[in-house]
């Protein structure tokens, strides 16, 4: 693929999300945008191999800067015409701040241009090949953030009544008070559940337990990670049945090329 | 980019995710894969500037095949070490039936490369401008299939009762029914509804409605299309409020750079 010339100017910045890990899974469109930067603002969590990608950029790392400075940096480097490329870990508008970033800088007069990411929940099924629904197991999937998990705005009773799948965000921290809950709401002890930890990965691992067992059996489990409820964990035909096995996804294979 | 090498021989399919529509919104390992493709296995839907990046490959359209054919089609030209690439349209492992062929290759012997696509619900957000989730207004997001609609294995009455919002895939043939039995169920008529046609294409269209109304608003909606129901579609905020207005996602630039 030829370099893309540089997008146009005139005050636009580029929102892209990174994907859940692995660095060839950005959108093309996103990989366009990152090699054409002047000013690359970026997510600790996003891979290296993206941030070095950004050749012609000054780049800015987010963290230790609050939301509001980001939102700053961005409307002044827009609002002088740079080519900004905001460049986010995971989906950043799937229980993400994507969205505050647009209203900023739509705000401060910015034309934005917003290019999605492979979120970890779609990824989930071809990765890790738990499938969010299956004929005659789930027909639904509910997903929810961990840091709803306090219960100030999440229904535990009602929740459990979901004959679907529930997958959890961010949902690590939490998932002993999680699964307690769903437990004391009704749902079965010995429900299967999943952790997937840094899902596409080379280090990428799959702890398989159920509802009693999994904060313990996914106890050192590294983030990022996603936790799934439900039968359809036991109908992953690419998932090793034992706890903590790792899951047949790319190996040793993490570089853009 | 410089072009991969074709990937390692040995009995490897690969099945790829192409996105929601615009071409380049498919990942960068999955346009090196039907780049490298000596055999493409393609969807109608799936954008026609992707197929033509397979110059070296023979291509074959799925439409026309059963799912058997394709699967017995994947095994064979699979198991002859060719270079096969599965190109399916929107996201394959969502509510799709790349299972399916990762199962039938499984058992057939042959190793499955699966590289996910972006899910319209994942795009929603960064296209539509409709947040899925936001902080007082919902706190879940529950996705069903509209051809789980005829209430086989959908209990409207528990759907009903979700305080999150509900998106809808392939739902647009069946919207009226749809609609008619969550107002049964107790969901109030005037609960914001809006149907998102061909996401990401440059005739996408938004249409905005009521749970009363969505159904004929969106009636000459072309597909694909993804429904959304619930008080997110008024926090949209680089939507339009009016029926059938058209959202700011990128116009008239729809080719592979």
């Amino acid at each position: 693929m030829p370099a893309l010339p540089a997008p146009e100017r005139a005050m636009t910045v580029a929102i892209v999300g990174a994907g859940p890990g692995d660095p060839e899974l950005i959108t093309v469109r996103g990989l366009n945008l990152v090699r054409a930067a002047e000013i690359l603002v970026y997510d600790r969590l996003v891979a290296h191999e993206l941030v070095l990608e950004a050749r012609r950029a000054a780049l800015i790392e987010r963290d230790g800067l609050s939301q509001d400075e980001v939102n700053e940096l961005l409307v002044k480097h827009g609002r002088r015409g740079r080519a900004v490329v905001r460049l986010k870990g995971g989906d950043p508008f799937v229980f993400g701040r994507g969205a505050e970033e647009v209203a900023a800088l739509e705000a401060g007069g910015v034309d934005v241009e917003v290019v999605p990411g492979l979120s970890t929940i779609t990824a989930l099924p071809a990765l890790a090949g738990i499938p969010l629904t299956a004929r005659g197991v789930a027909s639904e999937v509910t997903a929810i953030t961990g840091t709803s998990a306090d219960g100030d705005d999440l229904d535990y009773d009602r929740l459990a009544q979901t004959p679907g799948t529930i997958v959890i965000f961010m949902g690590l921290g939490r998932l002993e008070q999680i699964a307690d809950n769903l437990i004391l709401a009704g749902r079965p002890v010995d429900e299967p559940a999943a952790v997937i930890s840094r899902l596409s990965l080379p280090d990428c691992r799959v702890h398989v337990g159920t509802l009693a067992t999994i904060a313990s059996v996914a106890e050192k489990a590294a983030t990022p990670a996603l936790v799934v409820i439900g039968d359809v964990v036991n109908r992953g035909a690419r998932l090793p049945q034992a706890a903590g096995a790792e899951v047949g996804t790319r190996h040793g294979r993490n570089r853009l090329t």
